[in-house]
C-alpha cells in the first residue's frame, strides 16, 4: 500500500488545551501511525502523550530532524521507510511543521518519490497573527529572522517598510524570544511615524496579547511585556 | 463587560468534515455569539447551521462586509455594537477570516478603539499549501492576484520567479478557479527550467491533490485537472 507523509501540528503554547487548537479527526491521524520525523524526540513523546495516543509510545518509533541533522544522506534515510511503504508524521517543536522549522527537506524529498503528502490543521502564530493585525492580508510576506547586529538590522527593517508600502505587504519577522525587546525597539526607531506595526505574542495561549497601532503611537507607551515570549511582528501600511 | 471581536474560520471545502478542519472549542466562541460580520449571509448561515450552533439562527444578527461594502462608514456602522459592548465573530467565505478577503478593515478599526481581537485556529488553504510543498517556509510571500493580461502577467510571473532565487522567498499566487489552467501555463511557459512549482488543488477536501516538481518536470507531463478548482501555486528553488 503506497505511504502517505501527515504533516502534524502541535500547540505553540504548553497553557493552550488541545480542543482549542486541533481538529479532533487529527487524533485519528496520529494514531493510525508508528513513525513519526520529529524536531525533538521528548517534545513529540510529550505531545503523543497529552492527546492520548492509543499506541504503546515506546513502541512508536522516532528520528529527529532539526538543524543538527541537514545533511540530504540523513533525511534519505528518514524517507526511506516511506518509500518502502510506512506512512509517517512530521511533528515540529511547536505549531505546524515544515514552517519556519526543518521539516521542508522531508517533504521535498517525498515529492521526487512521488509520495502524498497530506498537511493537516493547527495553529500558526505567523498566519493567525496576520489575522489578526488589522494589516493587509492580500498580500503579506513572512522574512524569518532579521540580521541581529547594526547596522545590518536597521537596513533590514527600512528594506522591508519600503517593500510594505510600495507594495502593500504586510511584512512580517520573528525573532529570538530573549531579544524580542531588543527587534520591537529597532522597528520603533527604524521606521516612519506612521507605518504600523502589530505585536502578536503568546498567540492562542491564555496570556495571549495583540495590538496593533502605528509607530507613532507605540513610541508614546511603554513596550508589552514580551521579553522571552514567542512574539510575531509585522509591519504594514492601512 | 469589554467585547472581543472573534475571527472564525470555516471549512474550505464543502465536502470536508468539520472534525477534520475545526478544533471543538471554536464550537463554544461561536455559541457564544449572536452577532456576525461575514462575507456572505447565506454562507454563514449555512456553516453556523453545519456546526449544530445552539441558538436560533433567526435570532443572530448578520452584516455583510464584502467587495460592495467597502467604504469606511459601513465598517464604522458594524463596529459600533462592538464598541457598544457586543462582542462578534468574523466569517469568511472559506478558510480563515481577513487573509485574501474584506475582514481586515474590521479588525483595523477594531485595533484603534482597543477592542480585544482573538483569532480561532482553522483551515488555510495558503499555509497548508506552503506546509506541503516542500518548497522554503522559512521565507514564503503571498501575493494574491496577478495581472490575467499578458504581457502583464508574465513581467509578474518573472518578478516573482527572480525574488524566489534571489531572496530565497516562496512566492504563492492564486487565481480565480475558472482561470488556474491559463496562469499555471503562463507559470510553465515564463518560469525557467529549473524553478519549482507546487500546485495544490482542493486543499483539505477528499479531493486534495498536491504536487511539488521542477518546471521542466511539469513541462513534461499533462497538467492536473485543476480548472474550476480552488488552487494555489507555489514557485521556488530548493
Amino acid at each position: 500500500m503506497a505511504a502517505t507523509l501527515y504533516l502534524i501540528p502541535t500547540p505553540i503554547s504548553d497553557n493552550s488545551a488541545i480542543d482549542a487548537v486541533l481538529p479532533p479527526n487529527n487524533m485519528e491521524v496520529i494514531n493510525s501511525l508508528d513513525y513519526f520525523i520529529v524536531e525533538n524526540i521528548r517534545s513529540a513523546r510529550r505531545f503523543l502523550s497529552k492527546v492520548g495516543y492509543s499506541r504503546r509510545i515506546d513502541d512508536a518509533e522516532f528520528v529527529e530532524l532539526n538543524e543538527h541533522t541537514t545533511n540530504i544522506g540523513d533525511v534519505a534515510k528518514m524517507v526511506a521507510p516511506i518509500i518502502a511503504g510506512r506512512s509517517a508524521g512530521v511533528i515540529s517543536e511547536a505549531g505546524v511543521p515544515a514552517v519556519a522549522d526543518p521539516g521542508q527537506a522531508v517533504v521535498a524529498l517525498c515529492h521526487s518519490h512521488n509520495i502524498r503528502i497530506v498537511p493537516l490543521v493547527g495553529p500558526s502564530s505567523i498566519l493567525m497573527a496576520v489575522m489578526a493585525s488589522g494589516l493587509s492580508g492580500q498580500s503579506f510576506a513572512f522574512n524569518g529572522y532579521l540580521p541581529v547586529k547594526e547596522p545590518d538590522c536597521g537596513r533590514a527593517i527600512k528594506r522591508l517598510e519600503s517593500r510594505a508600502i510600495s507594495e502593500h505587504q504586510s511584512q512580517v519577522m520573528i525573532e529570538a524570544p530573549y531579544r524580542n525587546i531588543r527587534l520591537a525597539e529597532a522597528i520603533l526607531r527604524h521606521c516612519q511615524p506612521e507605518t504600523r506595526l502589530a505585536i502578536a505574542c503568546d498567540i492562542s495561549s491564555p496570556a495571549e496579547y495583540i495590538k496593533m497601532q502605528s509607530i507613532a503611537e507605540w513610541r508614546r507607551v511603554q513596550l508589552p511585556d514580551i521579553q522571552k515570549r514567542p512574539t510575531i511582528f509585522i509591519i504594514g501600511r492601512l
